[in-house]
């Protein structure tokens, strides 16, 4: 057979969908086959609280009293001004940060974020080092800007970055270091100890090759925190930080496709990266952000779902897992467990859990084999539902 | 003065607007020394006619009954079901198409489109041929994607395709051909005899070399026509067609980012052509096309905008501008004139016009020296208080 002449590379993309999509894919061929209450399914991180009701009401006003042609036009390439001084403002409010409208990009949620700053960073061949495990897309993304992903193994059973490894695998190619905190797929909040030790780290390889590695702080679960857990604001600690955020999962509106590119005055050449980041958005087609969902933000910058249901599914889940026997890094953060594969081969423990209808994502993908990981964000309902699977699960591991 | 280690690439495009941005602008800072209502506008595409009633009243609707965590959730990347299928189905409806939601991408708009379907095809070094003038940033994806931008002149005087010279233009690392019609920058609509012509000869260049030219029909502007000029549509004519489109300007939804691409089983490979938009969709960020504009989508792909105020603006502009003896081409369609620069230099032409406070477009980055473009989605009363002005420029030029 004659392969099209076609992207090869985007031909892969295509017809391998990514573990998470493909376990959701099964999931819903399974509940059309079994009926939707009996799969549980884990995979996706779809939240699953509705979006605050200021953002509703925002919407509703702003339909009923903005003419059309201003609600819906071409914003500035950069975002609505308004909608980015509410994002500058916010941030200087609440981490002492110091932002203006200058400093802030609207983006198409946090997946644009990191594409327009990755291709405004990377010249061919760069490196982008990873603490794992990680979000998988970060090495689609980083390689389609041209750039080599270079995973780090974390602190076994923290999952903390382990800094000094993370400095063995700095080079002469490392464009950036990308963190992501609280963590996909672990639920961990870097420490704040941890986050300065690798400033630290930055800092001095930095001046040392005298320039410097910058570090992209994917945020998307910032405000999903339990307990007070503290999430560091990455520009004090380390100057050379980027922001990605995306209002994805702080306001449940996933599919709206809405978030910033913050680039703060203290990164070295800070007014040609965001320079470089509105050419990225203009060569890769993004032209704006959504309009209408710039203006909503505009209003609801501290808005905030509603974090009890995602508390109360990670407590009923954590303590029921680790009761029936398997072992999972507590989460302060996000809506995931990353519970450890008995024998260690996380395939094979995704097959047998799909026996007992549990869709659970091995975690091969996310750099860091032996795991699966569990969205939590699902009704509190399917997850006291699931709860005997589980059980199955463990007694057919013989840990209970 | 050390420059930063970033990409230039990206730096160049964001340092340089397209000079379509930059008029705009100079015309907001011009506005603030001298009032809004005496600087005389036309550099940018925005539409000015308000959305259809429809599509706002399907957003309240949308956002008074479906419960938000649906709304606003994660569609599947390639889009919502029910919006791929009314898309679909309205296309088979108006065109006699054969396509199920199996050909249909949703994407962020037009721009989105094309960027994924150029990068779904590129391979580096390819050349995407495209008729002059042709919309600039055509340039800026297609590089992005790793090819080089072939233009072609067009037929002088018409500004029909050539399609000979463009026959002449195809080469074995001929890629695609990009067709916009209604065009941007001239209004001008290909006669069926020109595309029928144009068919026959990337068919015959096709079966020749052994592989096929895909043809990309970029169609914001398709609904957007007057005194019933016919746009025929493309996989009719020749089966390898990609169909790219936008809701910006039939809908007035420019900053809502909202289109598709549509890939008919005609095109050879169709299978893999889709599943390589889909990678590329992946690749640069795009997750999926937002998910409120979708749902509406699926209720408005018959909507239209109210075409009587583009074609009285019409009427007005182009009869006062040939009353002064400029010589521009009878656009049937979109809402642009394409106007000949006397002394055939388009710069010092639109630095004349700002004399007058009219701000016009050169047509360089068009690839057509010698012209300028006016875009005529502004309100009425602002071209009837311009007409004085450009009857000055006339006389300045000694053309009455």
């Amino acid at each position: 057979m004659i392969m099209a002449n076609i992207n090869r590379a985007m031909l892969r993309l295509g017809q391998a969908p990514s573990v998470i999509r493909e376990t959701f894919e099964y999931g819903n061929t399974r509940a059309q086959q079994i009926g939707r209450e009996n799969v549980f399914d884990f995979s996706l991180g779809n939240p699953s609280v509705p979006a605050p009701e200021r953002v509703t009401d925002t919407l509703r006003k702003l339909l009923a009293d903005c003419p059309p042609v201003a609600l819906h036009g071409y914003t500035s390439a950069p975002g609505d001004l308004p909608t980015r001084r509410a994002v500058a403002e916010d941030l200087c409010r609440r981490f002492s940060a110091n932002l203006t409208e200058a400093n802030i990009y609207m983006t198409c949620g946090a997946a644009a974020s990191l594409t327009c700053t990755l291709h405004a960073l990377v010249q061919p061949g760069d490196e982008i080092v990873v603490p794992a495990p990680f979000f998988p897309e970060y090495r689609v993304f980083a390689e389609a800007a041209g750039a080599v992903l270079v995973p780090v193994p974390p602190v076994p059973g923290s999952f903390q970055i382990d800094v000094p490894a993370l400095r063995r695998h700095l080079s002469e190619k490392t464009k950036a270091v990308i963190v992501n905190s609280p963590n996909n797929p672990t639920g961990v909040v870097y420490t704040r100890e941890v986050l300065t030790e690798l400033s630290d780290a930055l800092s001095a390889f930095s001046a040392q090759r005298g320039s410097p590695v910058y570090l992209l702080s994917d945020e998307p679960y910032r405000e999903l925190v339990y307990d007070g857990a503290e999430v560091p604001y990455l520009p004090a600690l380390y100057p050379a930080t980027i922001v990605c955020y995306s209002y994805s999962k702080s306001l449940s509106l996933p599919g709206e496709r809405i978030g910033y590119v913050a680039v703060p005055t203290s990164v070295p050449d800070w007014q040609e990266i965001f320079a470089a980041v509105c050419g990225a958005g203009r060569a890769l087609g993004f032209v704006c952000a959504p309009s209408l969902m710039q203006k909503m933000i505009a209003a609801c910058t501290d808005a905030a779902c509603d974090m009890a249901t995602y508390r109360l599914n990670r407590d009923l889940l954590y303590g029921a897992l680790t009761d029936c026997g398997f072992s999972c890094v507590h989460p302060d953060g996000a809506f995931y467990l990353f519970v450890r594969a008995p024998g260690e081969d996380a395939a094979a423990f995704c097959q047998k859990a799909r026996q007992f209808e549990l869709l659970l994502v091995p975690s091969d993908s996310f750099g860091c084999p032996g795991y699966v990981r569990l969205a939590y964000c699902v009704s509190t309902d399917m997850i006291r539902r699931s709860l005997p699977a589980f059980r199955q699960l463990a007694e057919s591991y013989g840990l209970i």
